[in-house]
């Protein structure tokens, strides 16, 4: 309401403001995770008025959504969905997320208030979420038995909630180990079942029967 | 220090009042979670003074940890750690917190709080729960090497992570979308790396070269 008081300057000023806001967020998510993280402390911190952050945030629940959707905007890649199967894109993305460790915190904030009634803006982000990074993992589970390289009898739906939930899983207990949990071997079992590349006949794994070779791949 | 205060009775007393407690703050965390629950409104809800509940339990993080690990211990079975291999004990495991989703919640908010430093006596119970779910999940892998069901080159650890972090990721999305998250069955496709029971040899899937066959185990 108080936005867009009729000078497109100031609006544009606006926008360029909430940038800003959600550029120190993130630092300070990324340095420190956010528990614990209300509108009136984080203001504090980064340096604006309790009023300005309310003015772009309406609520704690609405920055920290804001600020991790920011981030994987911009972290994100226009990615061949197919590339590399399901599991080489999980542990590409957990690659990047070894180095920013406040923002795996964040998320685990975000999951776990998610479950909680007390949030429904964050329920919804992370609800969301969770449906269209399953549909990308289960569309390359497709390709993956398009192509031979997965069987045909896996469920690509429940193939991909697999995935993410390992994928996020790991990320957790490394967090609290990380010397005693490899997050990319362990993903990396799952290759197992889903290859990412043809696999390569050995004598310890024979080639499935009936897998196609070279169809030249859709 | 308030605590046992030389007279036998009292002492004993003391006991089932805190046992009491703790079951009154199970019930609550089972029905709603464990969201935003201070000392304080545990008390109020459960019937119980501040003061009464503070002598119990130091403070919001002791009480949440001591919930958790009271509802683990009265449902924990004397297991035969090689049991159905790694995946159908944490199957089970699954299966029976689909009744009580809100401890789901209590877990989930306890994993979340053990990232923080904020928490860390949350931090030591859940880092030390991790260590010793992995460390059971990983002898039962070894023993299903033992028994020529899982490939010799699966490291158990990594193995054991993989399923816990499944189990744990799986039941997150299942309580955030009962209807498009089947745990079971996703969990199930672990049982592709790491098979509870012996293969059958099927066209699709010739047996392992070098499998033992009838060792005896154990």
């Amino acid at each position: 309401m108080a936005e867009g008081t009729g000078r497109p300057g100031a609006y544009r000023k606006g926008i360029e403001r909430r940038r800003q806001i959600l550029d120190h967020a993130i630092d300070l998510f990324t340095r420190r995770g956010a528990d614990g993280a209300s509108l009136r402390s984080v203001a504090e911190v980064i340096g604006v008025s309790h009023a300005a952050l309310r003015h772009y945030f309406s609520s704690r629940d609405a920055l920290l959504v804001e600020a991790y959707r920011e981030h994987e905007r911009r972290h994100s890649r226009p990615e061949d969905p197919a590339a590399g199967g399901p599991v080489a894109q999980m542990a590409r993305s957990a690659d990047r997320n070894r180095v920013v460790p406040g923002l795996v915190q964040l998320y685990a904030t975000l999951t776990a208030d998610a479950l909680q009634e007390q949030h429904p803006l964050t329920r919804e982000f992370v609800q969301a979420r969770f449906a269209r990074v399953r549909g990308e993992l289960a569309q390359a589970v497709v390709q993956g038995q398009r192509e031979g390289r997965i069987a045909a009898d896996v469920d690509p739906h429940e193939a991909a909630a697999l995935v993410v939930a390992a994928s996020d899983g790991l990320q957790v207990q490394w967090l609290l180990d990380p010397g005693g949990v490899d997050v990319r071997r362990s993903l990396e079992l799952l290759e197992r079942v889903l290859p990412s590349r043809p696999q390569e006949p050995s004598p310890a794994e024979p080639p499935a029967a009936g897998a196609p070779g070279d169809e030249g791949g859709g």
